[in-house]
């Protein structure tokens, strides 16, 4: 079981981050995202996901981030441009236990950062927490991403030119 | 050397997301970012966080994309979830030719599936453009930007717990 905990949502501001920081977590094998922040559109958005393109992700927002963080029985990582080598953390993280991913909107208050296992940052630059949870998750379930099928009414087959879409849906008609 | 060329770009929508695209590009080993659209506002951001953390990566907003292809000499690959596996595409690009890296905001006219040498998908599933450029550029790298040093004003110094910042400006005063 992996998880995927965004704090600091602020809808308005965030809405499209957030949405991205949702879908990667379900691309990239998390089996779900808690949001601190209600937020219907988001949740909207990564039910349609699913129901086109299948797998068992699931969102909840408007949660307690203490409240899942002290249930949590597994590892917990605070992912920040100011942590540890994504390398070094592999070290000490066992990554056959449940994870929560912790990644942050506007700035982190402390308790995050002192609460986690460990701090853990893809590269000391600053860039993007979507990137970030994609090259975290890459190394952690180790590219086991590649080969998730997700049996979705609508499948992509990898092409070099053009759009090649199987859809489901289609076959039922 | 690698550049990322963002196709599509809406000032107002994208400001946020094309902001993450570019300072990926930067922290995962590219050399430049070329937007369409002309945008102030990300090139400050930019040029603010290259200052501070160093580096030479450098930005270019409203820019004809077809100029650009047109005189590119190296690989031009197109970043879509309809493309051929990273795995794939590995197998029959040169990495050590300059690359250009296309990734759309809006949806991509066909012309630049056509244009590519190559379409490739960072898993056929729906997600980010920012997640995608960061997978990609970790594979083409070879991840080589796990070690690249920036040499800027301000270093992050690997941490389990809180924050270790040296700044050489500190250093001046």
């Amino acid at each position: 079981m992996i998880s995927v905990l965004r704090i600091g949502h602020r809808p308005y501001r965030d809405k499209r981050i957030t949405t991205h920081v949702a879908l990667v977590a379900r691309a990239f094998g998390a089996d779900s995202i808690f949001i601190d922040t209600h937020d219907d559109k988001i949740e909207e958005t990564v039910h349609s996901v699913c129901n086109r393109f299948g797998g068992n992700f699931s969102i909840q927002t408007g949660v307690s981030p203490m409240k899942i963080i002290k249930k949590w029985e597994g590892s917990i990582v605070h992912l920040t441009m100011y942590g540890e080598t994504v390398k070094e953390s592999l070290k000490v993280l066992d990554t056959k236990k449940d994870l929560l991913l912790i990644v942050g909107a506007e700035k982190v208050p402390p308790q995050f950062y002192d609460i986690a296992d460990i701090n853990v940052a893809v590269g000391n630059q600053p860039h993007s927490e979507v990137a970030a949870v994609a090259i975290f998750l890459d190394r952690f379930t180790n590219q086991s991403w590649e080969h998730d099928q997700f049996d979705g009414e609508m499948t992509i087959i990898p092409s070099k030119h053009g759009k090649k879409v199987i859809s489901t849906d289609d076959n039922k008609k």
